[in-house]
């Protein structure tokens, strides 16, 4: 569970909220929601197939919401291990072993296929892509909407306008007249910059994290095929692992 | 055919004809359509030649409304009988196989003809980049018009607020004289954001799409040509297919 | 001679003309003019030298108004003949030939001197990235004007803003003093959207096509030395033309 | 200690409060604060997690305020007294020798392991590239924030609009009700261009000075495991370092 | 002497004065002045360190208002003239030559002290790296302060509107007030649009010159080394060197 996310979200709403102050109703309007949140998902629709988009939409949850629980270093233990089995054992050996991550799995899988290392490269490298690519669609789309809420919400601000202009017969109908257009700007402001932007980014790092994990389980899947020395091996992939340079100093 | 993208433009249409809601005649100028429309075709005419401009609108409402029905699965499954017939009886034997994708097809008859595998490789890369390229011109376009519709929007605006201001003596005149100004401003960010930007996504997208599909037939013809085994290969190209990692967990 | 710039152009000029519909004078201000059209010349001749901006303006007008008639079919025949020739009578056999491509026929003098292949595709390749350097100028030239001009026309609309807003005793003077202030910003969008961009964008179309030509001619030349077979020289160099692939269907 | 961002950050903060002039207190307004730093903070929040948020912060602060203040010339002599000391006894002489950077360090004792020229190079790359992506992470989030906080201050402004077009009874209200709608416009302009924009700059040139640093070192590294000549290696080098060009000419 | 430098400088300068027309001295304002010149400044220097940004300044300053004098035939000549020198008598006949260019001079010593290719192209190539940076580094300046003076503009005019607003009991003043808030904003486009942007301009196309130049001359010195024939070496060096297309024709 990545609190993070949950808490920025409610304190910026509670902020945005807390500015408003007075009458909340003078912000609610509903033709102004629809315009604004139906034209962006109308928008969506175009861009992206259906199915697409829940995909995406499930996958930006996931990222905003749940963090991955898996730890470079349970990785980095594990190849550790399994490199000890194969330079005792065999490749064989590795049949009846437990791997969690079905991406690591997949890999040694290949291994003991017997497969050329060039042949298990191939393949993991093309699983990376399709995982990232399906990512990236997610961070398109939010970006897409991002772009899409403000436009729509300006849309609405212009149809209000022209509605306001040609009825200028009541001056005290200007002002709300005029409040009214300019909401439909408020919502676009509000969804591209407390949700989607916001989203789309958080997705774009959970990404980079889960490419940086498959690249070092590729990394420890070569290693193993390999038969690398487990210090050595274990001393490569300790550099694939974030950790700042600061702490090593002391 | 892609229902998503007809129900996604129905459905932005309709809300935004909801939400003026008031008498639609506010909306309708003819002289402010002239500007936006013709305008922001003038501009396209200028930048690209008129067959391109008719051809990439043809692609781009091929890719919006029509879904292509070849199925990646298919081709995987054709490319490993024709990998099972080169193995029993030779490369010859492909000579009376239908094949119903014509790029595959012309990389198979590139193989019966003998050619090195460099050879059928450049030869179906540089097919690739051409349906490629015109594919890009198409986005390219379409994004200009994006560009273009809100500028003459914005141009037929100025002029509308250049002959309102010279003509202030009749206070009543002021705002319908606005309300028309601002109509055109409104045109071009319907175009752009509505039409446009959505279809020129679209188009993107089956691009990525298209090159995905011709990169898995390259793969399976040069497989095909050097006589792989039919399990590895079909192996390797189920690695070109998109699906969710996740699947495979169960 | 391209007729579409042409059209366009004209039709785009006479489209904002028909929307002033009113009198054309109250578009019209001399000193608007200088501000916008002085201002973005001005700027121009600081970032580029005099004669750089002579150049890329007529090699800018060549390729928005000129069509190139020279048609890659014509190349890819020539090519054709000439290796026949090669590798009938000799390389020798290539001095009465007369080609009128002078990139081409540079390239064949450089075969029939007896260079390296090596050295004949680095003096063509440097042949053509000069070539290519000198319209990607013009082609930010023009991009530079496109961002220069709508700047200078809100630089010339903020001076007629401050000097009305300081003379404000007299009301009616107020709507036409904005009416000429915003006139620098109208003509800086038109400058910039119906003028710098599009032609901008029809020189970066033709250096994509001069380039592509180039490539040819260069694939050309190296075959012609190595003594490729015309018949598989002639294959690879259709796949440089860009044809659709839907043609091939039928 | 690095002078510079201290007074240009003094500097401009009081220029700006120099030009305000009048009253201060017009310029305060705490919900406007909340609105705009809060809801920047809130929507950084969702974006990234806690601990990234505040050690970018950290090191954003610590490269705006603090120079680095190893030089690359210490760094030359110390990497030719040490190639100096391996020609004459062996890596095993390296024991002894004191290195402050931790960097060199970790990359000399990979030397003295004994490990291949590849693997060395391979971890120390590694080290670099997680080093350099802390930094660039910090330089995202404060463009990030840059990006935010003028979005939530036109959310702000929007708010601020939209309530006082609603209460336009008292039309003395409407100057001090608008002027108090702009303020969070103020600040976000303020906070992004006087704090957020500078700091990412900064962070981004010492991210530079970082990386060229430590390629300074692997180079260093590298040319020792070689056994380079002391000479040589000094010439190559003292390329690394940034010296004006003119400077030679003298 | 660029005199289009001063000439467009002098030109913008003129014209924009002439717009103004009317009194110079509603257009003249201290205090905005200090916010958008004091403020861009400031900035700036939070940005680079004070010795960087001078630096910075000289480097635009030459590169808008000296030509280089060196010519590229003149290069291109000596290179020539050297390698006759060393294909006849050998590398150490270099010993005397006058060589005026530095970069040049320290090829050639590097040549003359028995160093491999590989060493001197290093070498050179690192040396180049250093120079384009410094230049790029004023690229970025320049462009940076385009975008902060603007900022800075509508920071003061912020500050002039919240001020205004807060005091409009004479109707009177609000006209002035509000021409004095514009006219931070007018200076603020004025610097970046007439200053900035095109010294930075033409601070990169001298880079791309100077680049052109040093790729030029490390050429040479490896074709000198590799005592390539002078006429190939002439013969490849002037596809270096840029001239139009157009002129080989005749």
């Amino acid at each position: 569970m990545d609190l993070g996310t949950l808490i920025g979200l409610i304190a910026t709403v509670v902020i945005v909220l807390a500015a408003i102050n007075t009458s909340i109703l003078y912000f609610i309007d509903i033709p102004s929601v629809l315009v604004v949140v139906g034209g962006t998902l109308g928008v969506t629709l175009i861009k992206y197939r259906l199915n697409e988009l829940i995909k995406s939409f499930t996958l930006a949850i996931q990222a905003a919401f749940f963090e991955k629980t898996e730890s470079p270093q349970e990785l980095i233990e594990l190849a550790t291990s399994l490199t000890k089995i194969v330079q005792k054992e065999g490749v064989i050996a590795l049949e009846g072993q437990e791997i969690k991550n079905n991406y690591f799995a997949k890999g040694i899988n290949l291994v003991m296929d017997g497969h050329s290392p060039e042949f298990t490269e191939k393949v993991l490298r093309n699983e990376m892509t399709k995982a990232i690519e399906e990512s990236d669609t997610g961070v398109n789309m939010l970006s897409g909407m991002a772009d899409s809420a403000p436009a729509m919400g300006m849309i609405g601000t212009l149809i209000g306008l022209v509605i306001m202009l040609q009825n200028m017969s009541d001056p005290d109908a200007i002002g709300p007249g005029m409040a009214i257009a300019l909401i439909t700007t408020l919502y676009g402001a509000v969804i591209a910059q407390v949700f989607c932007i916001p989203l789309a980014e958080k997705l774009k790092l959970r990404t980079k994290e889960t490419k940086d994990m498959l690249e070092l389980i590729i990394q420890s899947v070569l290693s193993i095929q390999q038969g690398q020395s487990a210090i050595i091996m274990n001393q490569l992939l300790e550099t694939y692992v974030k950790k700042p340079i600061e702490e090593k100093k002391s």
